[in-house]
């Protein structure tokens, strides 16, 4: 009986794909490179490739991108580092090759439906989720749903401005949370710290690799390096006034920390936690609102994806 | 026939009635003095008879309060300069007077639905919405409907922290917008930095009334003195970054300000138009989103109350 959902993680290197059913327990995932270079209409051969043997038992399909897109039409506008990807009308072309409905929707937003739909969200309706990597991607349900806004960009929460005239982001704003404290710029600020001459076991990295990353930055925290300690502490205050902003847009009962970063462990939740409790006001109980790590890892991409064709 | 919807904005001192269709139009309205002292019972029994030869026409009631309140379950919990009004079930008292259905929102929400169905956001789906008087209160329309959060206290947006460990606010935090760029803030940082010694023609103002309103503040702006200038700038820097905040959060298409504060005018507004053009990415077109005024003036809050109630 057709009555699973494929899920696709479109990346530029990898392209996971998961098949779930219609309560959202994952029966079966894998991954392919991308190959982006032989460009859309082969890169949807080898999805349904891999599937093939499958698709009897799907009823529909959801497929996460990274933007800019029209995800409402389903057409991929830019994808970096994928140059085919342009101007792509994705659902329409998943539509014909596997004759099932099927919907687009910004990779962060899928994550962050996955999480809410069988993660870290799974009990409440009001959820903001973070992800750390490169940049910060955000994403909002508010009363089980989420949130699109008027041109499918709601939610770029890593560009809220913590400091006005602050540092310079990739977006062109200033003083973004972005710029402060995603992976890259977590690694960042530790380099330039290094630079300008503080002291840090995380020198010698610094010189033999010619940069540092931020699983550096953690390693050489949990040995207990001054710096590393300094540097996530600046990380965990930006990304507490960030839940305090997004909590007194959206309301969330629980705000929800996923990507790369959060392999930092208890330690970054700890001090987030604790900056959050320092800067937030007390009209409310602290404990309305919880900050926790997400817990579907890598699957919370495709599960969402297909969590969101459920009601196709 | 009763197709017409009561809309209340009970306030400390006057309670504004308004009666409008089912389409919006404000067909009727009134004021009466709250006289909060005289207790819930009595408040209710003088609404009653201020609009007790137009009850045939009424299908549903709407009532505009100020928090904290569990507005879902149509009680104030509590009200300032109100002390007899603990713990109302005030929607269930309007609704045994009347024996129509009712329903209790926040006030500044009330005030933003009455924008969004007939005012500044009357064509559009998304919105975000500031009130500046003593603070900066909040509304959020998201794809048609109001925030309301986990726990009804969505949309808190004066409370975005726009500097931490910045100016302490009357919520207990520190750096939010509203404790520099309310109408009060407004005039306090006028009266400090006269007192710090800056030169302005307020300081006579200053000197007569033992004190400065944000009304002056305006005056004086345009009579062209400096010091107004320089403090109506830093108001509308504030508001500008609390404007791409809530972007970021929700994407609206249009920002809408209201209260007491907009009386300063076009002054006012094209100088946060232009902080917000300054401060704000370029990823998108700048006029992908519109800031302006309310229209509605103070009738935003009865209709607004009334026209939630239309669905009832």
């Amino acid at each position: 009986m057709a009555d699973n959902f494929i899920g696709i993680d479109l990346g530029g290197t990898n392209i996971k794909i998961g098949i779930i059913t219609a309560d959202f327990k994952l029966l079966w995932k894998t991954s392919i490179p991308t190959d982006a270079q032989m460009g859309p209409g082969v890169v949807i051969d080898r999805i349904a490739e891999a599937v093939k043997d499958k698709t009897d038992t799907i009823k529909a399909i959801g497929i996460g991108s990274p933007g800019p897109a029209k995800y409402s039409e389903g057409v991929l506008i830019r994808c970096t580092n994928m140059p085919k990807f342009t101007n792509v009308p994705i659902s329409n072309m998943l539509k014909e090759k596997f004759d099932k409905p099927v919907i687009l929707e910004n990779d962060a937003n899928a994550a962050c439906f996955g999480e809410f739909v069988a993660g870290a969200g799974k009990d409440i309706k009001n959820m903001v989720f973070f992800t750390l990597g490169t940049g910060i991607g955000g994403g909002i349900i508010s009363d089980g749903k989420l949130l699109h806004g008027s041109g499918d960009n709601a939610a770029e929460l890593g560009h809220i401005i913590v400091k006005i005239n602050g540092r310079l982001c990739n977006c062109g704003q200033k003083g973004c949370a972005e710029a402060y404290a995603s992976a890259s710029a977590t690694a960042k600020r530790t380099m330039e710290a290094i630079e300008a001459g503080e002291k840090s076991s995380l020198k010698e990295v610094l010189e033999q690799n010619g940069q540092i990353t931020c699983k550096d930055v953690y390693e050489h925290l949990a040995g207990g390096d001054e710096l590393a300690k300094k540097i996530t502490d600046e990380t965990a205050e930006i990304l507490a006034v960030l839940c305090i902003n997004t909590l007194h847009c959206t309301e969330p009962e629980k705000i929800v920390f996923a990507g790369g970063m959060i392999a930092a462990g208890d330690v970054l939740l700890e001090r987030i936690r604790f900056y959050f409790k320092q800067h937030v006001w007390k009209i409310k109980p602290e404990d309305s609102v919880e900050i926790c790590f997400a817990t579907l890892g890598e699957d919370a991409g495709i599960i969402g994806a297909a969590a969101l064709a459920v009601n196709l």
